[in-house]
């Protein structure tokens, strides 16, 4: 199988001009199929107050009413989208932007109203992924930059968690592809001491996290990170990667990060 | 080869959520190869005014500054474009949203500075659009649905002309496809009598529109819309069709608007 390397990138990256640079300039050098997955970052919530569309939260959790996902439409689809694939273009790289209803390539439902309405929030079908669209634009050598919006198959569009999309696209792809997954992280990667980035846990497999747990020396909101990455690795995708999007070659080289496995 | 339709709708269809929604339904109903070129329409105007970015104008020409084509590629590349994806995939349309940045699909320069700097307008490199990946994607079944967004293969963003857009791709492509090139208009098509929808030129040729010309029938702002779709012809395009967008099975069927051709 052709080796992908899905690689999602957080606010810390899209939000600073000179950090995206850098790190566009080395996701362009990098070989093979890629996909790049963006959050959003502080640009829709600055746009949003410009537009009086206030960032609603109900305990603790963001809710998506109309004027949000018209919002994050516009931002993450329009604007940071755009101007991504305008800059790899110019690098060369054969950027093409998507959302997940472009090609319906991630179908998503509604997230049914609980206790909390998220409002417009897509939860994606996993299974249901247009695996052959997903392929013939990779095997044409397109790269796709793919903004975190979804839809119900019935003309709304969905707001979806960018990590969620991330490893949902991969492990549909892993069927086809020997995927690599790459989760941007502002740390250095899964530490052994939170204080020090030199206690970087380089190598990690289920065996030694189920350890460290039982240590008490991962815990917190790594978990249900690790719990995700360990979950993605059992439903098909080779590898997982913990690390800063700084670090991109050293991080797909195994020499910086954290690597998750199934050994 | 095989057919290709091109329709360009603008802000009378766009703006309007009724309209829009019978168009394409109608557009989805229509067999073979499509695409969809859209303009702007008043949501680009409304939604800068929120953001204080005024609508700025020398000698009646639109100027595209900094802050406004990071609007417009916000509202044309992003609301406008992924609504209207969402909307068709509801309806079984394989659709795809994309900009002449995503995929290459049409590089274009920044238009010179002369008598007017009109900022970050593009105008579209003919015969250097990546006629291979339109291609590939048509041939896949995907429809497209285009926003006037361009770059100029340097990482710059350009705001193109959704007229000029659709002809460039119509010319383009026709060295592949048999391509049919509709415009839509807000009357009922070429007139004899400007104010006698009655009076519609049912089949245009060249010589004919010379007649009329010269008999001054055909004058005024209809004179560079009819030289750019014969020109469209010389360049290889089949047929251009101008007539209104609620009536897209008629126009396509020749029984309703005008159509242009080389005889």
């Amino acid at each position: 199988m052709d080796n992908l390397l899905i690689i999602k990138i957080g606010g810390n990256i899209v939000d600073d001009a000179t950090k995206l640079a850098a790190f566009l300039k080395d996701f362009v050098a990098l070989p093979g199929a890629k996909i790049l997955v963006h959050g959003g970052g502080k640009v829709a919530t600055k746009i949003g107050a410009q537009l009086g569309i206030a960032s609603k939260y109900v305990d603790g959790r963001r809710i998506t009413d109309a004027a949000t996902i018209d919002l994050v439409t516009m931002v993450y689809a329009g604007l940071i989208n755009k101007k991504m694939v305008a800059a790899l273009q110019s690098m060369g790289c054969n950027a093409l932007g998507v959302t997940g209803a472009d090609a319906n390539l991630v179908p998503a439902i509604k997230r049914a109203v609980k206790e909390i309405d998220y409002g417009f929030v897509g939860d994606v079908k996993s299974e249901q992924l247009h695996t052959q669209t997903w392929q013939v634009l990779l095997n044409n050598g397109l790269v796709l930059i793919v903004a975190p919006i979804t839809h119900d198959e019935q003309g709304q569009l969905l707001n979806t968690n960018a990590d969620t999309m991330a490893q949902e696209i991969a492990k549909a792809l892993s069927k086809f592809y020997n995927v690599s997954l790459l989760y941007s992280f502002e740390k250095a990667g899964v530490l052994l001491d939170v204080n020090d980035d030199a206690s970087v846990v380089k190598q990690l497999g289920r065996d030694y996290y189920q350890q460290l747990k039982t240590e008490g020396k991962i815990f917190a909101g790594m978990i249900p990170k690790l719990d995700n990455a360990f979950a993605a690795i059992a439903a098909g995708v080779s590898r997982v990667i913990i690390g800063p999007a700084e670090a991109l070659p050293a991080l797909t080289n195994g020499t910086a990060g954290t690597t998750i496995t199934n050994e």
